[in-house]
């Protein structure tokens, strides 16, 4: 088993060759790196198997279970992920943009790699193949440390990997698995800033905030969503139901599912019981506030911590406003910096919302769970960054590369 | 005095303000600060005296004293520096695109600030204003915590700088200054993650890898420049000569002076003693490996620590290569990814050194003394990054904002 420091090395090295691979051999790669997951299936799910009998002996909740078991349809899937990175076009190398200096100098900003990423996530083995695969398309070698309770289905799919790698004359250290699960190890591992460039964590909370505050090396948080749906005096009731209902029931486990009703004071006895009417459907918990509780009957009240809670289940809190001013005051105090939206006619209070809302994505009259790197038309995600630096919201094959300012002159002295 | 949740509380309480407030207003605060610190030289000029009699006591170097002393000219520098950057275009609120989606959805990205900024720095004062004025224009609230050397200096511009703002109905907490300069609160302020968006470290070596090995809150690294440039076989002796020159003599003690040659085999008899009688003129000492000894007589031994050295001084090393692929080599090993230059005539190798160094600057035939912000036309440089996060090589306002995506819908769910 090599040690931490070995695996940064080998990264390091392969780092140069990948950094320059052109775009046809990265996809060849890719290509046969699909067809060598569906090839030798038996072997991965075996031991994908024997990861679902231990957390099953373990106690694991059923829920967690799903997320960890493989089969041939989710290995498809997989597969099918890694043709559609193929198909992406390569960002490495595209200049966006050049300008010549008064003194003549030529001044071009290039699309690089950022060199070696580690990604640091929890239970689900579809991950390892999903995230290596962005990450190469866009240049990078990858340390993967996956979580303990995959073990054995992540070091099956890596060692395809690699072998497929290296069947196409790519440095398989392109891709290497920490096989060292212990805690002590992912500690060190958020310190190697010799080796490393840049760490994604994914997974909970809870993850997320111990690589932020145990790592040295520079994190994209990609974080947790508390959302929010303003809903404005002057929202057409019917697409303010409909946004809120998708928002919060079309898929309730998500970082951009709505977790709170804002509502305005002059339309909440007219809107909230409507609205409450179509939650009903799927029997969504309403929490209110006490003016939300006089404008519907069956809603519970919510205390404070209800403001700041990220559900993920089938409950809604509802706060009460007197207008827009208030409305972005409670968002901007409660909010993750995720995704928020205002359902509204009045053209003053979008743009209001728009410029003042501090949050990665900003919606007038759309749903929240729109923040997503394929409904933004980057056909593929990593993950959404909920923080301000290099990236921040969906993040697709651009937010994996760094830049570097080429200069052509013709002996320019200062 | 304010503890530092405290100061974090007031910055995050003014950063709302800061984030949506307009061109004009933050402008006319610019302005307003630098006649206010001409207005009150006196008084920022005698805390300075007492800051230069106690370091002159305690014994500090005479060029680090020069560094911390104000006259004033160099505060007529600052207050000169003020108006600059309020004649800058403002880079808040740009929508750099706006794409519409198969689905109706308007999605644009647009230029935020980055919320709230800290800054770490040592004993230049003019820091102190320089920092907040490219900060503040970007609509960001600063929290600076200069060295302990130029305290009662900082105490004094900070004041008539909060004073400023106050007067022009800015919140005055868009600038404080941690009083307390304990290395324990250097720490504490390096992980207030609740408060601080991003860190700024500016200073020696020494600094900015105590705040990057501390930090938890995400750091901008203004690294050192061990630069080279690789003087090719089919170079242009005289350019060669008057950029390797320019690059090591201008100035010594920046980050963008050249501090190894990398020669070729080839042309080194004929190249290197040209070189070093132009080199003798300002006393440049060479230290070579074995082959440069033999090139040209009063070349010193190089050790094998002399590559990875940045030695901002009259000093030079002389590495000899076989080739480009060899200078390539060389360089990625021994560089810190600041600015490398190659000098040829040979249009394959130009390419491949832009394609294949890995550096935030990369120079056809020009000298490296060209990093930075006002060279590279973005009017102002808040420091020159090394990292390949966020922003790599030299950081004007754009480096000090993130983005946000707007979207315009008109009732779209999933």
């Amino acid at each position: 088993m090599k040690t931490l420091e070995e695996i940064g090395a080998c990264a390091r090295a392969a780092e140069p060759l990948l950094r320059t691979m052109g775009t046809a051999k990265k996809d060849e790669a890719l290509l046969h790196m699909a067809q060598a997951l569906l090839l030798r299936s038996g072997e991965i799910l075996r031991k994908n198997e024997e990861d679902v009998r231990r957390a099953e002996e373990n106690g694991m909740a059923s829920g967690m279970v799903d997320r960890l078991r493989l089969d041939r349809d989710r290995l498809e899937g997989i597969a099918e992920g890694l043709r559609q990175v193929a198909k992406l076009p390569d960002p490495v190398g595209e200049v966006t943009s050049m300008k010549q200096r008064p003194n003549g100098l030529m001044i071009g900003k290039k699309k690089v790699p950022l060199g070696v990423i580690g990604m640091i996530y929890e239970s689900r083995p579809n991950v390892t193949a999903d995230a290596f695969a962005l990450c190469f398309k866009a240049g990078n070698a990858v340390i993967l440390r996956g979580g303990s309770d995959a073990f054995l289905s992540n070091q099956a799919i890596v060692q395809v990997i690699r072998e497929a790698l290296a069947e196409t004359g790519v440095p398989e250290d392109a891709v290497q698995l920490i096989e060292d699960t212990s805690r002590d190890t992912a500690r060190r591992f958020m310190q190697l800033n010799e080796y490393v460039d840049v760490l994604i964590p994914r997974g909970g909370a809870g993850l997320i905030r111990t690589v932020v505050e145990n790592s040295t090396v520079p994190v994209i948080e990609t974080g947790t969503g508390n959302c929010h749906v303003f809903v404005d005096e002057s929202a057409d009731f019917d697409m303010a139901a409909d946004i809120v209902y998708n928002a919060k029931t079309q898929r309730i486990g998500v970082c951009n599912a709505c977790e709170s009703l804002v509502v305005h004071e002059k339309i909440i006895d007219a809107f909230l019981p409507k609205l409450k009417a179509r939650l009903d459907e799927k029997k969504v918990e309403l929490r209110g506030d006490e003016r939300a509780l006089k404008a519907a009957s069956g809603v519970l009240p919510a205390s404070e911590s209800d403001w700041g809670t990220e559900y993920l289940d089938y409950i809604l809190s509802v706060k009460t406003v007197s207008g827009i001013g208030e409305a972005i005051e409670h968002i901007n105090r409660y909010n993750t910096g995720h995704s928020e939206a205002i359902v509204t006619s009045d053209y003053a209070n979008a743009q209001r919302f728009l410029n003042e809302i501090d949050a990665a994505a900003v919606y007038v009259n759309a749903s929240t769970r729109f923040t997503d790197g394929f409904e933004f038309g980057f056909g593929a995600e990593i993950g959404i960054s909920t923080q301000k630096l290099h990236a921040r919201g969906p993040m697709g094959l651009d937010a994996l590369t760094s830049s570097k300012y080429i200069i052509y002159g013709n002996g320019q002295i200062r």
